[in-house]
């Protein structure tokens, strides 16, 4: 985050972990929380003082677990109102907004058209949705500081800058800057897959996984993934490239500039190209091409198995090579799950190694407020310490 | 590790953080530990007492860096010989040793043929070797706690437990259990990749890298990865196949039961199986298929680039997913570097993506002394908390 307008709100390892785990997992018992955390229940009752103090969290009516257990216990649980976060995700015709609460909870949702793709319009379009959403709700305006972006491309979280966006076409943009300009808000912008799995991670399938995998299908092939509870970044900023495995050297040329990358059998763009070419009709649209396949129509049937299979081998591939825990597949193309599903999982099947068959795939579809809730999500995390892991690494004693 | 005659030598973080970075980095002044682990100068030297007075660390005598440049600093360092490690590996015919210092300096080594290949022989045998190692300076049998073994299969670390080694045929061995038996040390078992992975981690080429890949070739092909400084190990315990990428549909069966993957292409076995069907000629060694391809024998030639070529698109791949920091392969295949090592140059750089080829890949012999020293850099990890991660990736304060 390139802008001091908000700093961390817990900086202790101890606060950190207890707010963590009850953002994720909460409410929990001091119990509990004592074992997860490997603190004592003196220290975890330390850490938590400030964050009631400071309304982030409460204590829920003391509950006796069993006559005669001692001590009544007190859990503690998120007060979810206490701030909001407002999301964005900036596509390259629509830009999606989301308010969200502590928790993630989506409480607003609004979208614009974005007529010209510049990081201007962009900026200043986000500006206008944001007062939208804000005015949603006094308790919006009055409650949040943060704004969290999710976009395609090489994003640079620390300094808030857009390396490189291929889709949209941007280069070395410091957006983060043009949006606090914009909006009075603390930003925060992250690559749009990786703000999705940290949404994911902290607050849906992944939550309490150390090892976690996010891949989504559509126009492009993307993963995003957790090790150890925190998103992998890889040395260079190039991790997760699960588009650009190789999984048949015979097969077409991808945007990369390799041959037979999962994406290039496998995009939506791929597979329509294909099916006008095999079926001679240069217009048909990707409607058309799903209706064509699940009517029986060999040509765009089998064009799918052909998708399904180079992602379930692309998926297979992360899971030996990661191990996570659990992995989950969304996107555009996941519309299409009667055509893709059955092969990914096949092929997903045939090529994990051993135990890492065991990780569960699930496929499910991806309705654009989730990635605007991913932008949330990042801003969420801005309460933490840079590289805070997430509730299910946690140890501090 | 299962038995308990040895405890972390070190647990309070700060302990761990100076002792980790000494071990691979020292001598180092306490400016520049105080730098490296966000500790303050009076912390680390708290944390460095201990260590002193027990004689693991030692002061180097006042150097001053400038005329007037204050009071005169005295780095640290790493006393090698306060403790000596013992590292084996296992392999299916042959037992390796060596004695290393703190530091995984080999001090002695020595080799045992492996009759019969059961876990009792084995520990026998270990004994043997161990007594004879120790008995080469009494400094050994006197210095000496902790014995590390490196072997191939599927390797509890924490129980000491080899769960499967396709290659010895074991299954559900206690081995550490056995080996304290056989030696009175204190055991520790762990994979033979993963071992020489760690050794090359803390002591070797990936020090200094918070993401690192090693990869070994020859008659299987395997790898172990670090990431955020800890050895991954995976959700299910599996993580790092290189050997089971799938880099060809339309590749030969692979003993996992998958079509094409790396390992089926380029293991020596199926180089060699390969070269003596298209010669005809059923006895060939594989120096005998090697000397054949040096002298330029298209068979034997482009059955070589072919398998550098999986073992190339297979990195590339394992770069593209997690991103280290710099790669190293190795491996008795390596001695066919002439053979391989341009086809697995060229397919790596055709097949990373973006910035992920920034990475460099350094090919280099693996002699058998370098296996035990696996074992016993995982020896000299029992002298920190389980999970501690390495120097590179310690911050502290
Ligand atoms: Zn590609
Ligand atoms: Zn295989």
């Amino acid at each position: 985050m390139s802008s001091n307008l908000s700093r961390p709100l817990v900086t202790a390892p101890a606060e950190t972990a207890v707010l963590a785990l009850l953002l994720a997992e909460g409410p929990l018992s001091r119990v509990e929380l004592a074992r997860r955390t490997g603190l004592s229940s003196t220290a975890v009752t330390k850490a938590a003082r400030p964050l009631i103090d400071d309304g982030y969290l409460y204590e829920l009516p003391p509950e006796r677990t069993a006559p005669g257990a001692g001590r009544p216990v007190n859990p503690l649980a998120v007060v979810p109102d206490r701030e909001f976060f407002v999301g964005v995700k900036i596509s390259i015709d629509q830009v999606f907004g989301a308010v969200c609460d502590l928790r993630a909870g989506i409480r607003a949702t609004a979208v614009r058209p974005l007529d010209a793709c510049t990081p201007e319009a962009a900026a200043a379009l986000v500006g206008e949705l944001v007062d939208e959403l804000l005015d949603a709700d006094p308790a919006f305006r009055d409650g949040t500081r943060h704004l969290g972006v999710a976009m395609n491309g090489d994003v640079d979280r620390d300094s808030g800058t857009v390396r490189r966006s291929g889709l949209l076409g941007w280069r070395d943009v410091p957006l983060a800057d043009l949006l606090t300009a914009a909006t009075g808000l603390a930003v925060t912008v992250e690559n749009d897959v990786r703000a999705l799995t940290v949404a994911e991670h902290w607050f849906g399938e992944g939550v309490g996984t150390g090892y976690f995998a996010l891949v989504t299908i559509g126009s492009g092939i993307g993963s995003a993934l957790v090790v150890n509870g925190r998103l992998l970044t890889g040395a260079y900023g190039v991790a997760g490239e699960v588009g650009h495995i190789c999984v048949d050297p015979a097969g077409p040329r991808c945007r990369c500039g390799a041959h037979g990358c999962v994406e290039a059998i496998a995009s939506t763009d791929a597979i329509l190209a294909d099916v006008r070419d095999l079926t001679a009709n240069p217009d048909l649209t990707l409607d058309e091409v799903v209706g064509l396949a699940r009517d029986g129509r060999p040509a765009a049937r089998e064009r799918f198995a052909r998708a399904g299979h180079a992602i379930g081998v692309g998926i297979a591939t992360l899971v030996n090579v990661i191990g996570p825990e659990r992995v989950v597949v969304s996107g555009e193309a996941v519309d299409a799950y009667d055509l893709l599903g059955r092969p990914i999982q096949d092929a997903y099947a045939a090529h994990a190694f051993g135990a890492a068959s065991r990780c569960p795939l699930s496929l499910r579809p991806l309705p654009w407020e989730d990635w605007a809730r991913g932008g949330a999500a990042v801003a969420i995390q801005a309460l933490f310490p840079q590289d805070a892991p997430t509730a299910a690494a946690i140890t501090v004693g």
